[in-house]
């Protein structure tokens, strides 16, 4: 019996980060039939630190990707890594360096833009909201603080083009939405569509395709089942500090600090 | 009288993220005789928040190049995207996708892994020691913990290849590179060539190339000027802590937490 191997194995869980690569795999079997096999890492299980993973990534982290489609697997880690990869290879969301070199550049740069800021500054912000068993004032701020920095900075982008990356749909857009898409669902960081006008007309212009709209599916999804408790006992062994309420929950959060 | 236009406007601070894109005009002048002019953009004074600086990067962060050797100015922003828009421009310190896509695509993998992880974190915890008005241990060691696991990641992945990104010398190494140079220096989260003996030879080894000898150089000029003062205004008001010894300092810090 022979079994048919995926193009793609895809290592995954559901978080913002594999959201990304979900975007443009999701897209890549609408437009080139590639198939892909999405295999679950529990990171409140701590799964992403077992042995057999650590060779796919190194970082320890989700997502990642193996290429079955070549002579030998190839792997690929890092969100915005992983959506340069494809994109090259496919020819798609990300203009040619050759022949339109600004076009290109423009969209290197606002993938990794997202890589570097508004991917970490929301992650501490989340850490700080719902995970770290006491609560941090300071911190809080901090990346409250930078997350509406970047917000601001997303919308003003938003104001003079209509995508991230410039005039069309892009591997910068894949990677913000991988966060931003939350925006459709919960209120947090006060983002609302008079605040950030902008970038919620970007949002409604990028739900309208299939892959988005499947995400967000994932995303309401996932909000069913949101309990900060597993993965706060990555953080502290503290039984009564594991089973309380989020230090600041959701409720708390938008209310004190988005601002 | 005509000015000569130089290829490239550099505009930098002399901080870790602008040292990448030093290293790379650096090689690059070198090698192909490019030339650039260096406009320093003093962030303890705001220069970066100049409605002037914005245009350049609306993310009013250094580094940033404008290329002059097109028809029209060429901007680009964030540290590895000019990393990978130059080296895709040269040909040079990435391997070509088409023809090595496995060796390009593990180059482009660790620069953004650099980009997302040691980047962000590495400020942080500078941010942690050297610029918060007040101690914030949780956060302190959350940033130290995760500086750690960076280097350990690094030494691991040295021991089994010679360069970050691979068999050759990369623009992975250089954007490490711009961090990692101040190991070099100071003895900064503790990192000594016995406990990172791979990232040690690694030091030594990209220690030999020019453009690093003249980096090195700027990184021990920085130190004799090294005032935590003039960027912690920028967080806070207080006169009392704007001039107060580091929260913690180098010394305490590298003591305390360097474990
Ligand atoms: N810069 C990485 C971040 C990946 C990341 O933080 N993934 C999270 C889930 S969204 C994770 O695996 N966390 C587990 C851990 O850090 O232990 C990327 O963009 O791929
Ligand atoms: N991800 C950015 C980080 C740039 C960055 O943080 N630059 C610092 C100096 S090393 C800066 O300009 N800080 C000024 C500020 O944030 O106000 C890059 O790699 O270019």
């Amino acid at each position: 019996m022979t079994q048919i191997k995926s193009d793609y194995i895809f290592f995954t869980n559901g978080t913002p980060n594999t959201y990304k690569v979900k975007l443009i795999l999701l897209e890549l079997e609408k437009e080139y039939g590639i198939t892909f096999e999405s295999r679950n890492i529990d990171i409140s299980k701590k799964e992403n630190y077992s042995e057999e993973f650590t060779k796919i990534n190194p970082n320890k982290k989700v997502p990642a990707i193996v290429d079955q489609t070549g002579e030998k697997p190839l792997i690929v880690f890092e969100s915005v890594s992983i959506l340069i990869y494809l994109s090259q290879k496919y020819n798609i969301f990300l203009p040619n360096f050759k022949t339109n070199p600004n076009e290109n550049s423009d969209v290197i740069t606002w993938a990794v833009w997202q890589a570097a800021n508004l991917g970490p500054a929301f992650g501490q912000y989340f850490h700080f909201s719902f995970y770290s068993p006491t609560v941090q004032e300071y911190s809080l701020h901090r990346f409250n603080n930078e997350a509406q920095r970047i917000l601001r900075l997303l919308d003003d982008r938003l104001s003079v083009s209509p995508y991230i990356g410039g005039k069309e749909y892009s591997i910068a857009d894949i990677a913000s939405a991988g966060w931003l898409l939350y925006l459709n669902h919960a209120p947090i960081f006060k983002a609302t569509k008079e605040r950030f006008p902008h970038l919620f007309k970007w949002l409604d212009l990028i739900n309208q395709r299939d892959a988005v709209k499947q995400v967000n599916q994932n995303i309401l999804e996932g909000f069913k089942n949101f309990n900060p408790t597993g993965i706060r006992s990555l953080f502290t062994n503290d039984p009564e500090l594991i089973n309380a309420k989020a230090p600041v929950g959701i409720e708390s959060v938008v209310l004190k600090y988005d601002q």
